[in-house]
């Protein structure tokens, strides 16, 4: 099962920001016991090199990706420490030749139909829609969906347990971003992690 | 009368969804006898260049535009089979490059400050807002009027019957594109178009 | 001070447009009265140069910039005539060039989190974000924040006096702009200015 395949079983690509490098183990594997082995690790924080080396060290079975990556340098950073995918908040074109040229899937925010545009261009049309809640959520993904039959999104950003299946329910949408699972204890996070699958298992 | 002096007179651009060839020309001719011979046909699907070839052969008073054209092959593609100007969900450069190069108008969609500097950038003034209701509608062109006095803009998706006066009485409004009269039998399409022309004759 | 201290010190730049010349000695006589000493002379009308140019001579003590300049040819005739820094509604790569080379702070409009990568990767920080009341206000300022920890912003279009308090309470935001105090006669300019200084002196 490739990275893609891996994100649309699952649904759900979790957004894991470690502020404390001593957090990431525990963090993590709060995430795998809760049945979702998937991790975007953020490039928010100093420490998301070593805590991608870590995940896939740690949890091999687990997906590891980069999130908030902005630029070429970051992004081969990500993919030498481990990251199996590059999410960015935006569409960065020095992002994209670098996970294309080391063969990584990359998924782009975009908000524009300009913007959607620019990453059909480059050939990618699996496209991180955010900051969703803020631009009009799922109404705007389609109203884009429309004029862009080819393109699939995952809309990130005001995600949460409430709304996460309006979203799921549209034919478009192949997975949401979301960090609502992760606040609080290794405990709460598993908690809310399979609290979480329990609620999109029937999607 | 050039193409755009015909847009500004009707006020109104049909956004032409063609699923099946066979029902071109019933749609096309309904929109012609219901008074609004515009057409932006739309390369959402596989027989947009089929439609515009054929709408340009049975109703030559018909301006007939391409849609949703987001690359530099779809563009010529378009105007060889008779396009007389081209639309975009966003702004896509090569596009425009080839509209200039073939002396036909193009209308980018544009959302932010930025998407609207390049198309200046470009020498486009007549612009897509789109997805309109999506991004804030009347207000935002407003605000994005204020900015830039020397731009008209064509707002679409979300306008329909009930609002489309609002947006038309906005002086830097040179016009509107609509799906709502396309839905159903042409005697409903022809109705449509019928009260939509009687709504906005007034403006 | 530098341009971006005073700037943060003040926290609030007044979006100046001048229609009639003859009027700009007045209206910028009332902002400095008024107990700010900063404007934003928008080159949306012709007399802009003029005004800059007339700016720095009756008010050496006002930091005065251009507004609203969307090409290098408007940067360069800006900085000649004296502005100590350039805002854009959106970003333009032409006129982030020609402030770098002519050493003058440039704040470029946005509104997407693509443009704000573009903004960083020219080493741009400090950005202004417009407009703001239209694209989710400070909502969307928050989810930008969270995924761009390294930017600050200065929302335009849609401040005012009721709800100025509320973007500078938020950390990432480093001054509003805003035209409120911009309506009226020179009496009523320096009463709203000084009205706006005391509402949010404690800030």
């Amino acid at each position: 099962m490739n990275v893609s395949e891996t994100i649309k079983k699952y649904k759900l690509v979790p957004v894991v920001v470690i502020k404390d490098f001593a957090d990431a183990e525990s963090s993590l594997g709060a995430l795998v016991r809760g049945g979702l082995p998937i991790a975007e690790v953020t490039f928010r924080t100093a420490c998301a090199p070593d805590v991608i080396r870590l995940a896939t060290q740690k949890f091999p079975e687990m997906l590891v990706g980069a999130g908030t990556v902005i630029n070429a340098e970051q992004a081969r950073q990500a993919i030498e420490c481990g990251a199996k995918f590059v999410v960015s908040p935006g569409l960065a074109e020095d992002v994209a030749e670098v996970c294309k040229e080391l063969g990584v899937p990359y998924y782009p925010g975009v908000v524009t139909p300009t913007e959607v545009i620019k990453a059909v261009s480059l050939g990618l049309t699996e496209l991180k829609f955010f900051p969703a809640s803020d631009f009009g959520g799922l109404k705007t993904i389609k109203a884009l969906s429309a004029a862009f039959p080819q393109v699939r999104f995952m809309p990130t950003g005001g995600v949460n347990e409430g709304n996460v299946l309006d979203f799921l329910a549209f034919e478009k949408i192949f997975a949401c971003g979301g960090s609502w699972m992760m606040k609080g204890s290794a405990e709460e996070i598993e908690a809310k992690t399979k609290s979480a699958m329990a609620h999109i298992g029937g999607v």
